[in-house]
């Protein structure tokens, strides 16, 4: 035991003082958290998590997120000890431009990190979405003797998460759907960037746990009680009805001169104080980036053992394959991240002559087809169902059996009014492997969630957004509801696609797309209104971002009309006018996602929105961005306004009339000008 | 006490049947909470609001606030009543464009709206701001014998509300800052749009309340128990050391033949159903929007007792000022919204001798000399003090004096790790008058406060956004923190103002024009890193958007360099290079705000960007938007990259070099084609 003691002290001060160098190193970052949680995280890793650092994707390895994800210093640490992807000397080029060890956890960047954490209170609620995702999984897919899935989700977080809106809505909805095998650690080391959380935060947080109804633990002395740490996890283990929480009260910056002090948390320590600490901890003060062989062998141990879980886990998926074939075969081609066959197929095709329908009416009939060929799809809103329509008709929800209001194996959640935790959720279920993330709310509504939502973008996950009530056409709910902005901020978002429909057809193309790329997530907005199916609008067209609605049209327009989603159907009034009233000819192209547009070739783009003639857009949000394509633009440039949304239209001049008269304008200004300036330069650094 | 009885039930049958009515008028809204919440708003107004209806910015008013704002059919009907701006017309013309009555209540819009709702969460967390201006103001303002500010802030919310994360934030902090006069009550009704909460909402809601530190109280019938709802309210009042909250027990839709339904919440109710709530409730069925006179007595005389207390403040304050000179010239001032004479003189100016500095140091430096002046604004930040530079040398924190850690009448905020709490307990603070909030946190993080942050627009609130670590320019905590399409989206988003300051004397000119507009918010992005002082810069340009950073340079450039913030300088070095390498006549424009920019003349802007000219941009951000601008621009289309910020700079080609290498690409381009498009058509809708 005492030997015991001894290496555990080693490994913990190991990993304190590489921080401590780690850090130094990069001339930024955050030591105290580091220091601070290097016990909690040793007993983590040394006595629970089971992972295999040769396979870091084994879809049953335990999750262990990282929410204050400033502490990277000691996750990369632990995951170079295992032997995952990440060497001593990733370790030194911390936070250097193009390292693999950047300032925060990212995803899909670093070998063995299961979520992008750092903004706070998203690692904690991804956490959620993880457990939701293993629950789900673990009721699809185990059978008697074949636990396929029963993995655990660990986090480690600070105050910060604690404080933040996120985390209280991911962790009151995992109460409520009593995720067991969610165990929270929380670093209480009284420290925020501000100082003593007497500054701020005096809640009794783990009474709010209890009220959500979590299992709370609280631990006194988490610097050094290295056995009351084991035995706190191994009760929250136990306990498979309620997620847990484990409260610890560390010291932040523990061996340092300023242990316990703001200071600690987000510079360096300075050489002095890290001579001492390595003096206090029995290393040589004179040596940097010190890892003791007895540390690595006990962590490689650790890394052992999971690979040796790990194989024995396919050797049990082979024999489940043989007594539940179909089974096997659907959760195969799940975890390889693939697409049942033929699902593009189901996807519904409309004409003309199909009645008048609001997209989310649309997106409703496409996600009836959807879930039933692909059945890891798992839908959910932010209680806004009935509007919405993202539940098809035979779903039963994700609940806890003892509601009887559904299963684990259910596939629809009920994420409440919680958009923010709902998208963090949903990246984190996307994360997990073999489940595909849907959920709805409305468009404006999503930047309730934008912490999240952008983190769906920078750590390339599959989320889809399903946002209704798309633009002032919403009507009655008035400008507090209207999104304006919205399409603005997803457009400039990287690796973010915004898909607005215009019909049944594209409302197919868009989740087409949506599905066809597993790197990033997609925004599909969509109409409350009712609006016509189109002529010439196409499913598999929307793949290129933009096309000529009319391709038999004049191939040298006076004007181009482009438009997104409910305002195709005006431009096209607006077209008829023109060509009716003032013979002028006209092309009128439909641009269901502008990312899209811009990654195909010039040749084609300037095929689609001809040089050397104006462009007028028509969309019913901002206008702003829209001069990358057009030279006059119909939109928004104020907020919304409560009414019937036809005299919500009216009022803002997003009509047939007014779209013929700006075009009018427009081919008179460049008549005038002599020429029409070019939309795509060959020098923009973009392309 | 029979007879109160009945005239009370006759006022709550009378806001149920017409509710309806309105609802139903409309064909479109929220009949359910109105008809819920009729009690409990009716004791509240006749038993507790003082509040004058000819005089609806009385300081000192009571204020209320409906955070389940799609119940404002209850509100606009009891602002009616009472007297206020609001005929039977304007109820009839409940949610049609342009009335006075939209879907949601407006402030600045309806006479009597102290804010902004329907977004759920925000009204509660606006609430907080409220009560936090009021402690303020009568710590800053109240001597014995002169109360002039002990008004009350009163909230109705809905489970919506509870589920929110921006709640949980402002409602912990509330908790911590034992906001005493802060009355909440929650409509537990058990149903959201989904059904019953059941389904997501399971939590102990009032036991969460109590860990913030909340008085908490239960009533179980809210339906019809008038006398409990009087008593709550009244103990809640005597706790002076903590908010109060009361959960009232009520029936969604109480009276309808669908009462406690979700089918209630948010459509209009049947004829037929409304037919027999009225013959339910003693009223004509054959009659709408009937209010006996005996409702109107009643409520007048509310509106009397207020008007009556509130001639009697405006007596005190002339004793007040006869006693207290100075301060009562200084309220007076504060309440007409004037700022001091002579404050813009105090903003620091600068010159190119001047050392590197970080915009956001520059911001400290204007700061300290702003707050000692102008003693209504009030400060604060989410737990970056030390990074936003937010607060200044004597600054006193607001904290309840128990806590030691300051008091009531300190101008400095600890919001903790909450930016969306921060955000709307800005837009409350704003809403009462005579403070004026500004905080910050990391430009990133806006985004977590957007559902917010777009309300401070909409509803026409000073409120001054201090937003440091503006850009790539952060540096090592990487892409996480890193703002790309933050811009984009503030840009976007209608009155709201975005500067980017490109050294010391724009900045000062930021905070210039930020105070300057009492009628919206304003986005100050500041660098974190070190810029020089520029050549040329102006304090008062900045009124301008743009402007000619070298007037004394060529009148007719070869091509024109636009920047804004930390590129400003970098645009500079890339035009020596085209100068003096290139024998290329350069134009640099700084843009610190493209919005004041759109609202010059158009002679104004084609001065500076000269028509015929190309033009480069140059921002570390989304290049999203700025073709309205720019031929060609240099900036971000990716996500960021953690490390030194040179290195980041360097990696995204952000850079003299680069910018020279565009510029000259982009001259090129436009000799071969013959000529170079114009940037503002004249004909745009927009102007």
């Amino acid at each position: 035991m005492a030997q015991e003691q001894n290496i555990d002290s080693l490994c913990i001060n190991t990993i304190r003082t590489l921080a401590a160098d780690v850090v130094r190193g990069a001339n930024a970052g955050h030591p105290g958290a580091p220091m601070g949680c290097a016990p909690l995280a040793h007993v983590l890793f040394k006595d629970y998590i089971m992972a295999n650092p040769k396979d870091s994707h084994w879809p049953n390895r335990d999750r262990f997120v990282l929410s204050n994800g400033h502490a990277c210093a000691l996750q990369y640490i632990i995951l170079h000890f295992m032997g995952y992807k990440l060497s001593m000397d990733d370790l030194k080029a911390f936070r250097h431009a193009n390292s693999l060890t950047p300032g925060h956890p990212e995803r899909k960047h670093t070998d063995g990190i299961e979520v992008t954490t750092g903004p706070l209170g998203q690692g904690i609620s991804n956490a959620v979405g993880l457990a939701i995702a293993e629950a789900h999984m673990a009721a699809t897919f185990n059978k008697p003797g074949f636990d396929i899935f029963n993995n655990f989700t660990y986090v480690i977080m600070g105050d910060g998460c604690l404080q933040e809106g996120v985390q209280s809505e991911a962790c009151s909805l995992a109460g409520h759907l009593k995720l067991g095998k969610l165990i929270a650690v929380y670093d209480d080391n009284h420290i925020t960037i501000d100082g003593d959380t007497a500054l701020s935060f005096t809640e009794d947080s783990m009474k709010r746990f209890e009220a959500y109804g979590w299992h709370v633990q609280i631990l006194e002395n988490g610097d050094t009680d290295i056995k009351g740490l084991h035995q706190a996890i191994a009760i929250a283990q136990k306990v498979t009805d309620k997620p847990s929480v484990i409260k610890i009260r560390t010291t932040i910056g523990y061996g340092s001169l300023h242990q316990g002090e703001e200071t600690v948390h987000g510079s360096p320590l300075s050489e002095d104080d890290i001579r001492q600490v390595k003096e206090k901890f029995g290393f040589n003060p004179d040596e940097k980036y010190v890892v003791p062989q007895a540390v690595y062998d006990l962590y490689h141990a650790i890394g052992a053992r999971g690979e040796k879980a790990c194989k024995q886990w396919y050797d049990m998926v082979e024999q489940y394959c043989q007594k539940y074939p179909e089974l096997g075969a659907d959760l195969k081609r799940r975890l390889k991240g693939q697409l049942p066959n033929g699902w593009e197929n189901v996807l519904p095709r409309f004409t003309a002559n199909d009645k008048e329908m609001a997209t989310r009416k649309c997106s409703e009939a496409v996600l009836t087809k959807l879930v039933d060929i692909i059945p890891e799809m798992m839908g959910g809103s932010a209680d806004l169902t009935p509007s919405n329509n993202t539940r098809w008709k035979t779903a039963v929800d994700f609940q806890h059996p003892s509601t009887h209001l559904g299963d684990y194996a259910g596939r629809y959640i009920r994420y409440g009014v919680r958009e923010h935790g709902m998208s963090a959720i949903m990246n984190g279920i996307g994360a997990y492997q073999g489940v595909i993330p849907f959920s709805g709310t409305f468009l404006n509504f999503l930047t309730y969630a934008w912490g999240a939502a952008r983190l769906s973008a920078l750590s390339k996950t599959r989320v889809i957004y399903v946002m209704t009530h798309d633009s002032i056409g919403l009507g009655e709910d008035g400008p507090t509801h209207q999104p304006i902005e919205t399409l603005a901020l997803t457009r400039a978002t990287p690796n973010m696609l915004t898909l607005r429909p215009a019909d049944g057809n594209e409302t197919s193309g868009a989740y087409l797309v949506a599905l066809e790329r597993d790197d990033g997530p997609s925004v599909i907005a969509l109409t409350r209104q009712n609006i016509p199916q189109l002529e010439g609008s196409s499913v598999e067209a929307v793949r290129k971002g933009g096309y000529i609605l009319e391709p038999e049209s004049d191939a040298n327009p006076d004007v181009i009309l482009v438009a997104t989603g409910s305002e195709v159907s005006i431009a096209m009034e607006g077209a008829k006018l023109l060509q009716q009233k003032h013979r002028i000819k006209v092309r009128l192209v439909s641009m269901p996602c502008t990312e899209l547009f811009d990654e195909q070739s010039r040749d084609y783009r300037v095929s689609v929105l001809k040089v050397g003639v104006p462009v007028v857009s028509v969309e019913a949000l901002s206008t702003f961005g829209w001069q990358k394509y057009s030279h006059a633009q119909v939109g928004m440039t104020t907020f919304g306004n409560s009414g019937k949304y036809t005299d919500v239209y009216a009022l803002f001049k997003i009509t047939p009339e007014h779209v013929a008269e700006v075009a009018i304008q427009c081919i008179n200004f460049f008549k005038k000008e002599g020429s029409v300036p070019h939309l795509f330069a060959e020098f923009s650094p973009a392309t």
